[in-house]
């Protein structure tokens, strides 16, 4: 089945986010997809995103943790609601928290591979547990606490627009 | 007193950091410095380092508690050695893990301030509390905990200049 990946369902107003926003043309525009319960997000480190030479550098990674994990928390939030995730009002989420656990030098030059899965969804906090593999290693694990975006700010944001 | 940025001390063969390598051009290259017991670190995002309009990345404050943490971990071994910040061997640090909370949307057009403080030094292990403030408001809070860079590893890097 093809799927959509969940940053494209942003709306505009949303897409600016320089890891995930479709709509920055300096950023990393992850992609997101759901595959069964886990999500996951494929990313190619450019060869100046490293930490010494011929390994990925961590901000990055934590970028990729960061990101992942609040568009897993928007996808999730629209699964339980049972709603598309392009149907409004939106449920857009920030991070309030990130942990990020470095187990090992992540090589550069392969496809890395971010996963998460939903620990925790209620009200209007999700928190995700994730972990990025290098050639089906794992490298990274972290946890991102997500908070959806207080509607004051979403009406501020649409404002902009 | 004059004092160079901690970074502008590494060796070649460890300056290449996307975060505070002197020689990653397409880098962050922030520069610590000590003030007092405190480190601390100037640096202006770029109008692109957005998570929405107007508010600044959170996996950019990410990478600078990450860098900066790494970095004030190594001016502190070299500090307690009593040894000067370019004598061999050099004392270098990588993340073992980051830790950071978003307390308040941290606003874009304003020269960050990132503060840290040594909470524990010993072995080949440093823990760095930090601070973000926009302002003279803390956005962030964070916590890095940096252990020495292996001496297998170092003599790798070494033999790849």
């Amino acid at each position: 089945m093809t799927q959509a990946p969940f940053q494209d369902y942003y709306p505009d107003y949303m897409a600016h986010c320089y890891g995930c926003g479709r709509l920055n043309e300096y950023g990393y525009q992850i992609k997101s997809r759901w595959e069964g319960d886990e999500s996951v997000c494929f990313f190619d480190p450019k060869p100046y995103h490293v930490a010494v030479p011929g390994y990925v550098y961590g901000g990055l990674l934590a970028s990729l943790i960061d990101c992942h994990g609040t568009g897993t928390a928007a996808a999730a939030a629209y699964r339980l609601a049972g709603r598309p995730m392009d149907s409004e009002p939106p449920l857009r989420y920030l991070t309030a928290s990130l942990h990020v656990e470095y187990l090992k030098p992540t090589p550069l030059g392969v496809t890395l591979e971010v996963r998460g899965v939903v620990k925790e969804i209620k009200d209007r906090k999700v928190v995700i547990a994730e972990q990025i593999l290098a050639d089906r290693v794992v490298t990274v694990r972290g946890e991102v606490v997500a908070v959806q975006v207080p509607d004051q700010m979403l009406r501020e944001l649409m404002g902009k627009e």
